[in-house]
């Protein structure tokens, strides 16, 4: 590449798949080298690779190319794609870019898509499909058929709507080539159809087109016309990317970052979870200052030994029970009543914290405890586990009830409060239990 | 139900797609009732529900079906979700079963299945795709893809094979449709395509799918001969079960659990971990006794106070930095030298941790701590997080590269580490502040 050899390079990267290329890119430190390489490629593999480039890449790139060369590459796209692209640029340059397209009906096309949230299902979808009319004969179809299908990259499903564009059902390729050409497809065409609505969120879209297993769904505005098509290929982005938001959600990771992101991006992401900790924390010293009187008391002293143990169990409860029921929650499975499910949580840690508290008497035996000292942390221990859990499984279904993502609820935020109830709960209890 | 009207709940059911049968089967308690319901369906939809089940249910409804009922239903299913009940039933029943399936063909292809391992390419493919001969020319081709295409549900791809059954390529629909009927196949296929062996493990063809767009794509033997496909909707479940297990990795639940299971199987999933977490609190015991003579000291005593503070913040940032790894690991974008990314995740702690340092000090000039006593905890507090995201880092790298899944480094397993490493550090720290 430093050597600028194009016409081996040109050779070389004509028999690459575009993701390949992509990541070759990708993995190019310098951008004026990252547009040299992405400048040499054809002009439908440069758009193809264009899609697959990391956000900040692109977004450099993007800047080094001229309004024409961006356009061009656009034209070379699905309309879904393409939209993605404009919608990164500026306003100025993305109207300056779209005046550009020569291909009036995609550049009409793009605009309409920008209309969209980009986690709706009008933002996932693409313009490109292939459609009938109900009045239409076999004949006109397979003709009108052919002419759509040059736009559309794979054709999934043909799909019938009425003179007002409405959506009425889909047609079977099948079905297509078995009947007479003279037969109108309003007598052939199947009008059960799933869809959805260019509003549905892009959630509620992967949860239909994997619960039916579908490769592509129709979209339908809101009069019900037909205007564009969601595949599966997207889908798969988006429940990976749900997957890795929750799973950021879940470690403290507030925004959508990765490993080579820059140490200021990765700060925003993390610090505010940590100031959440660390306020916790500090909550917890409060907690254990009105029971100072223990530290007097060489007896009791060591209480204090066990309070990271305390607070260790009390948040690894909350987590485990708070990510069952948002996994629940994701897939649609937790019915029955909150109160149900909550005694549920009350068996099993009775089982879990019965289980534990044998290992700390065990341990106090081996250590030479004070048995009733022992048994006072083993019954903290218990009431700890069976709180966590119960503040675990409320928590989310609550939060999911008024409409919040309930995934905030399994990182960070349960483990700190956890930890407080826990301390607190332990020397209360210790309190309590030891007639102090 | 219980009235057993079976004539309106045949015709109530008769429009419900399969997913949605599934669904109110799932959700019936009585395992009578859902048989009952299950036999009510149509042959062809009852198979479909079956797929959709839940486990446990599925393998108690299999138990009150004859062997004969289950080969019927077997029938209507392709390869692979047959091979998949079939795996679920005992041997001997299994064995049976097989021997009433009255097409003899489905039932080798369901034997050969089963030889697969469940995670790799072989046990997720299905036996039916349309193959064509390079020797055909397109007349005969088009003949036998009609035939083909019958047991197909879908037809992705036309996947072209030598005279020894050899994948060497694939034929795309509109080539064939536009070119003479006399052409030889040879002439205008695809060389280029893509592929995975048998014995690819799942995860891995989830990624090659997911990377290069691919609805479908065909597995092939050690000899190279096409054995099978695997269609993009199989692939869907792989990334949810990949991403459900990470998060509940994460989180300390070592099996594939959900918030319905017995209470038995969740103590199983979740104890185990809970015993890790208590041996680390333990161990903190241990260690803070080391440090009882801090006890003896009225000033120095509320070290004690901040014990929970710094586990939590070890335990939180490990969390942090083990998670950015395991996902960039998974999706391959972990690249670089390991000192590298060591390195800037000294810096970002740094960072973070004088950030939270600035907090701790604040704290203390509030509660009117003396200055030496807020200015250990914070410069231990530096330490704790830098370490701790040190070790968030390292471990995942190194388990990854030993072929371990990483994803067990993110939850109980990083959180009990640091927090005894953050104890430890803590009050060594004070005690050479301090000079005790």
């Amino acid at each position: 590449i430093v050597a600028r050899q194009d016409g081996q390079l040109q050779a070389m990267l004509e028999d690459v798949h575009y993701a390949d290329v992509a990541e070759i890119v990708n993995g190019i430190d310098h951008i004026k080298q990252a547009t040299y390489l992405i400048k040499l490629l054809d002009s439908d593999k440069t758009s193809d690779v264009l899609t697959e480039l990391d956000d900040d890449l692109r977004e450099a790139i993007l800047k080094r190319l001229s309004v024409k060369e961006i356009a061009d590459e656009l034209e070379e796209l699905d309309t879904d794609d393409a939209a993605d692209i404009v919608a990164e640029l500026p306003p100025e340059r993305a109207k300056k870019v779209i005046s550009h397209i020569e291909d009036k009906e995609h550049a009409k096309d793009i605009i309409e898509l920008l209309r969209y949230d980009e986690d709706t299902a009008g933002g996932l979808m693409a313009k490109e499909l292939v459609q009938v009319n109900e009045n239409w004969n076999v004949l006109t179809c397979v003709k009108e058929m052919r002419a759509q299908a040059e736009n559309v990259t794979r054709v999934h499903s043909i799909y019938v709507v009425d003179d007002e564009g409405r959506l009425k059902g889909r047609l079977s390729l099948k079905d297509l080539l078995t009947t007479s050409t003279k037969t109108h497809i309003k007598d052939v065409y199947i009008s059960n159809v799933d869809y959805v609505d260019v509003n549905t969120k892009d959630e509620e879209v992967a949860k239909v087109m994997s619960k039916y297993d579908l490769e592509a769904i129709p979209v339908v505005d809101e009069m019900g016309r037909l205007v564009g098509r969601i595949t599966i290929d997207d889908i798969v982005d988006v429940i990976k990317e749900e997957a890795e938001k929750d799973y950021q959600l879940a470690a403290g990771i507030s925004q959508d970052v990765e490993a080579d992101d820059s140490i200021l991006e990765l700060t925003r992401a993390r610090l505010p979870w940590l100031i959440l900790g660390l306020f916790g924390g500090l909550g917890a010293v409060f907690i254990m200052q009105d029971y100072e009187e223990f530290m007097s008391n060489p007896e009791l002293q060591d209480l204090f030994f066990f309070t990271p143990l305390i607070a260790a169990m009390a948040g690894n409860v909350g987590v485990q029970s708070s990510a069952i029921i948002v996994q629940g929650l994701a897939n649609d499975i937790v019915k029955g009543s909150l109160w149900n499910r909550l005694l549920k949580e009350v068996g099993l840690s009775l089982i879990n914290g019965l289980a534990l508290a044998v290992l700390v008497l065990a341990f106090g035996y081996i250590m030479n405890y004070d048995i009733s000292f022992s048994l006072t942390v083993a019954v903290a221990l218990i009431c700890v586990i069976i709180v966590a859990a119960l503040i675990g499984t409320f928590v989310p279904i609550v939060l999911d009830k008024r409409g919040i993502d309930p995934a905030i609820a399994t990182g960070p935020f349960i483990t700190t409060s956890n930890d407080i109830f826990g301390i607190f709960l332990f020397f209360y209890i210790a309190k309590l239990i030891l007639h102090f």
